[in-house]
């Protein structure tokens, strides 16, 4: 087959398992300790290798992960897993740190009126207040990434300029950052927008080791993952069984599904180490556990390798 | 920017709109021909110009389609629309080319197993029936458009191997049929797949137009689009709300809904003629008629360019 008729994709990328944060985090009922520790293990035996383990927020925050200290505790003895946390500010990261976390991640928004709602301030502030958390880190010898909310588009601003972007991963390059979360919170992003925009990203910075966070707000999280896909990028965010919603779209489904992600990497030849059967039974046990799942097509349909018994006589007439 | 970093897809696509067809033709409850003639006509004031309007199958294979002549008469009077028709054999053209089409899509599985389920008969019969088709169309200067259901995986048979496609498309061209829609009538395919495909499809037959057809039955359809629109496809179907559905799959969602379509395309710069707000209307009001639709994430979410107010005071962290 000719070069230009292959879509080249790189041979493997790595899976980032988000839902014990991202995914509780949305949850209004609140899942007792062991229901989130017996998943965490569950996760772990799929073939997970990198888990974002729960937000050392303050409790009234976010109450659903009041007890992150007692999770991460619970779940130190698992072998081969590399735990983050997320980490708004100083105490909380200061709590990551006493809990034996090794890797940090920071937040931040790519616009004030995401910030101003998300963290209380504006994005220069944000940013300063970054500093201690990085420093306080390399005392403990401890790693930290950054991340960029609504990097592709604000729900409150629409377009963000890819200067904006530009902008705030220098100042995470400055303050010794090397690892970028491109999150597309609500799921504005679009396949073309995300070629581009990765596309200038990694030659202005090819020091930096870019991951995608995709939601599928808008069905076109799996498009944007295979245009990073298309760009080198091998780092990739997901939650088991979609958890994670979207504020501000009740009913519309959050992050993109690890079992779909898993599926369609798969089925592109793309190796992630996550044995498919084991993440879709884990996904039933989320969704039976929370008593919902948030939008999952492996959960709808199974894999295309479940093939279908042909049926006797005819069926509907379809094309 | 440099090209390289450049997502080059066509400056236009054409969208068909099928829910007419392979929409109605899946709804267990009768749909009165009024409530039809009504959908069809809110259609046709989006700025959709193509539409599948019906299939002349015969009323016991599918009852939900037994009103095909009266749909056809109630909307011959729409301007600007080019009406096709879905028909499996010699009798279903000659309907249709009574009722007043003036063009035909034929049907054809690109696996025996699906064509013995959909069709009653094997490929290569199926093929040999399509030739008095044909000529019934030359006769009366109707114009024919081929299809190959099951074209990037089969539900029985598993991968389609591109020379079977090949072959077919062959077939197609020997009998003066130089429009092929490529439908992936299950939701199997993937977008290397898709891309590469289609690269060697064009490569080997420059003289066909290549549509998609495709289903999110596994959530990668927009990303099937967009590889399809990489390799400079501009033909495509979809079903306004998703309607269609999979009979392999309960729940699962169906063909891509026309207005996420319209809205990915619409993001990324690729104009399509259809107005979005319009198409999201016809969308619930769809959903309305039928009491469901067939898994439309406009419906869920809403397009990007829905901006919200500003929450007053702090929301939930949320990367």
């Amino acid at each position: 087959m000719s070069q230009a008729n292959e879509l080249l994709l790189p041979a493997r990328a790595t899976i980032c398992e988000v839902a014990p944060r991202d995914g509780f985090q949305a949850e209004k009922e609140w899942i007792p300790t062991e229901q989130k520790v017996r998943i965490v293990r569950e996760l772990a035996k799929t073939g997970i290798r990198y888990m974002e383990i729960t937000s050392f927020v303050h409790p009234k925050a976010i109450p659903q992960l009041k007890d992150a200290e007692e999770v991460v505790r619970q779940v130190q003895d698992l072998p081969g897993i590399h735990f983050r946390a997320l980490v708004p500010n100083v105490k909380g990261a200061q709590r990551a740190i006493d809990a034996g976390l090794k890797k940090l991640k920071l937040m931040l928004s790519a616009t004030d009126s995401h910030s101003l709602a998300n963290a209380n301030c504006r994005v220069e502030e944000a940013l300063e207040g970054l500093y201690p958390i990085v420093e306080l880190a390399a005392k403990h010898g401890v790693q930290v990434g950054g991340s960029i909310s609504v990097a592709f588009g604000c729900p409150y601003e629409g377009n963000v300029p890819v200067e904006r972007i530009m902008h705030i991963v220098e100042r995470y390059q400055a303050m010794g950052v090397n690892e970028v979360s491109l999150a597309d919170t609500t799921g504005m992003a679009n396949p073309k927008q995300v070629y581009e925009m990765l596309g200038q990203l990694k030659a202005h910075f090819p020091q930096i080791t870019f991951s995608m966070h995709l939601h599928n707000t808008r069905g076109m999280a799996l498009a944007n993952a295979v245009a990073a896909l298309q760009q080198g990028i091998t780092h990739f965010d997901s939650s088991v069984a979609g958890l994670g919603g979207c504020p501000y779209a009740p009913g519309a489904t959050g992050n993109i599904a690890t079992e779909d992600l898993v599926h369609a990497f798969a089925e592109m030849g793309v190796e992630t180490g996550i044995n498919l059967d084991a993440i879709i039974n884990v996904a039933k046990d989320v969704r039976e556990t929370l008593g919902h799942d948030g939008g999952s097509y492996m959960l709808q349909a199974g894999p295309c390798s479940q093939l279908h018994r042909k049926p006797q006589g005819q069926v509907k007439l379809e094309t």
